[in-house]
């Protein structure tokens, strides 16, 4: 049972404070310490006080009187009391004011609930953890120790050669593994290309309507952002041109534009790559889902076909999940250099256990045969959804069920009302991204971006059901009555 | 075995390109896309040039035809090929140049290797890396769907707690949990500070000499650096005052200055703490190795005396291995909310999985028995190099052996040669940072910064051996003769 020494007065020596001893921990000048400098700090202890003598608090407490002795010095290095020769320990004159820690009250840290139609949420195979579990477990207990120390910023070279090996079979990227650098994700990666490659105030296409985070990414950090609008083809390069021929970088989604789901044509890839060339640009490629495509092999990515000004963009927070913090940046030789050390003044290199675990998944052909097993849920979550959509809205909703990727995009009429996509969503009771959000130039009809990775195919169709549903009912109570 | 397709051109239908079909791979179509894809890329197949029809290169490769046509099919939409109507499939007319993709040749990545006296290397138990690897496996088998999304750009929870705990018992700093961040080390937490708070062209006071990494981080990302003297007390208040008393921010090791080893006196902490009051700056405590006190329980951090303008930034790449990269900041609640603003566009949120099962090992005592069961280990290197230093050198360097920390300050004395010191650690054959790395402003002697930990006392023996022999070698050889 803790020692409480009593707030009594009765002689100098007892100390008007209460100390908690825990007799199961050994260290008891340290805990003397600690309750001492806390009454100091908080105002307690009033500057000037003088403190019991050593015996005087050993008796009180009833542990050794070295114990005291020791949490006084200890004191003194903090410079918390001060020793007056001959006079005892005084609480030092010149303190700081004591404060109050506050807890955090109004954050808004907004991480959207598991449910239809969130993005960012997968499936993962229980089979899949365990695996993965069972190799994290390996590289940790048997981690050499220069595997402990500080490590290359690229990451380990283990799973650069994986990653390697997966885009020149998947997605037509053949590169040499010294030019890849493993990051958290896609945001990460594109936020050091931007530390590395541009200035304050250079000028970036973006895609209109184009992928939120990355949005945000940019604004915050880089002056200027161009939109550049999006038709059935990809971003209009011609537009982007005549918006601001000079920009610094463009950032695309060719694969699976986000949220329209086009891919972008070869006429486009080609005509920006050329604009790229010309004006010394570089093209940030977001692959962010391409991965997961429904109807024939993955799209050529455009790191595939014109790399030298193009930087690549890839995670295994679509493949995998979020949560495990792993994608990776493809960079031209010649700027990776310049990444790299954009890196030194950042997180300076990734964690070593996990990618090694994951490079093992890799090796061993776990990954890519989770991703098969996935592929068929996918499509089926997607059918799900636009089969409910097609039967519940009756028309009030247009859909582009993309042949790949993890989201649809579920369109309103054109003349639908302004404020209608959101009062949809509110009376659906659906989480869910509006077309709205991701836009930066409002034009054209609103919509829904809906993602429908990582929920069951039951509360899919539900909420897929309440969708159109709500579509319908909030379309025509705004028709205006027949004149 | 491979089938490898010939370069014959008996006739129209057989391709003029070797195509290798592993027939352990189910998925030929596949085989064939990439084959076909990589061979347009690569300018092999040229602009223009007819494919076989679907037929012929079945034959031709020993596959079923619906294998051809759906690689084709894959290729039409990568828009590398063209169809023809009823003349068949071309490689599309226009398409970018081929490129070749070269290895980075010389990037200069320089991890210091594993010897005396290279800072940044820890010990590690094997038995610890058991327990984390233990827990790892369990947490990474037993996550919960929830744990696999997006999380909290602060970090775990549970790990925020546990810090939270540990800087009240062993820092004297008490906060609430929502003030903890989880970050990859104290670079990281640095790097989000500067993000979120300062602006470019801001003037941070910076120890002169510092921590050389923290003035890499806040020289390529700030515009200003003020070099602020460091004396017997730390950094020299006034000093900064008369420099430049309008700063934004001021970044200190007030409990073990890097690299002189001095703790920051209290009447220096009050008079910074003011100073930072009445300018409205910033004062970033990097408090990177506090935890190995060889004498007496750690002393009190800055942030534990006058925390409303204090950024603390910890690390547990010093307790356990930089490998892990694991640290936090602790931020004034008023700051919360923007330095999370700053995470949102960099790497967003930290990986679960390490953070989980470190918290766990904390909530059972491990890490604080693995810091009882390191602490005489890292005093005995210590006094290992000093010793042998005292011995060998006789007279020609100066030690400050510090009563905390994990590494030692060995000076030349003053009136030494210029370039004697690079010249001393050349002969020695040892890895250590110079003095003269720390410096901002080159003023009085040159001296070695010997890391200690992480190496066998019989390395760190001998290679203080040859230290203290280079170093009488060097300065007799450089003597005037006596006249």
């Amino acid at each position: 049972m803790p020692n409480i020494a009593t707030t009594s007065r009765r002689r100098d020596d007892v100390l008007a404070l209460p100390i908690r001893l825990d007799r199961a921990i050994r260290n008891q000048s340290q805990q003397v310490h600690s309750a001492l400098r806390a009454g100091i700090v908080d105002g307690l202890l009033a500057p000037g006080l003088r403190l019991p003598s050593t015996r005087g608090l050993a008796e009180q407490l009833g542990v050794r009187r070295n114990a005291i002795v020791a949490a006084y010095e200890a004191l003194l290095s903090d410079g918390l009391v001060e020793a007056r020769h001959g006079a005892g320990t005084y609480v030092a004159a010149a303190l700081p004011a004591p404060e109050t820690a506050a807890p955090v009250a109004e954050l808004d840290i907004r991480i959207p609930p598991r449910r239809p139609f969130a993005l960012g949420f997968t499936l993962v195979d229980p089979a899949l953890l365990k695996r993965l579990a069972a190799a994290s477990r390996r590289r940790i207990a048997q981690a050499a120790p220069d595997e402990l120390g500080y490590g290359d910023p690229r990451g380990s070279l283990h799973l650069r050669n994986e990653v390697a090996h997966y885009l020149a079979a998947n997605r037509g990227v053949r590169c040499d593994p010294s030019c890849i650098l493993i990051v958290s994700g896609t945001q990460h990666g594109l936020r050091l290309c931007i530390d590395a490659l541009l200035a304050p105030g250079d000028a970036v296409w973006f895609e209109d309507p184009g992928y939120v985070a990355s949005r945000h990414t940019l604004s915050t950090t880089v002056a200027k952002l161009v939109p550049v609008p999006v038709d059935g083809e990809g971003i209009v390069v011609t537009a982007g041109e005549k918006a601001d021929a000079r920009a610094r970088a463009a950032y695309v989604t060719p694969s699976h534009q986000f949220p329209t789901g086009v891919p972008m044509s070869m006429a486009r890839r080609i005509a920006l790559l050329d604009w790229a060339r010309s004006a010394g640009a570089y093209v940030f490629e977001d692959d962010y889902d391409s991965e997961y495509r429904f109807a024939g092999p993955p799209l050529t990515a455009l790191a595939g076909i014109g790399g030298e000004r193009v930087i690549y963009l890839g995670t295994f927070g679509k493949t995998l999940f979020a949560g495990l913090r792993l994608g990776y940046l493809v960079v031209p030789p010649e700027l990776v250099a310049r990444v790299v050390a954009a890196r030194a003044a950042q997180d300076r290199f990734p964690p070593v256990f996990m990618q090694e675990a994951l490079a093992d998944l890799m090796a061993d052909g776990v990954i890519a045969a989770h991703m098969r097993r996935m592929r068929p849920r996918y499509r089926q979550a997607r059918d799900v959804v636009a089969e409910a959509l097609v039967k519940h809205a009756k028309g009030s909703l247009q859909l582009s069920a993309p042949a790949q990727g993890l989201h649809l995009l579920a369109t309103l009429p054109p003349g639908a009302p302004k404020g209608a996509a959101r009062l949809i969503r509110e009376r659906a009771g659906i989480e869910c991204r509006l077309l709205s959000d991701a836009r930066i130039v409002q034009r054209g009809p609103d919509g829904f971006i809906l993602g429908y990775s990582g929920f069951a195919a039951k509360d899919l169709a539900d909420a897929a059901r309440r969708l159109g549903r709500a579509a319908q009912d909030v379309l025509r109570d705004s028709r205006p009555p027949r004149g």
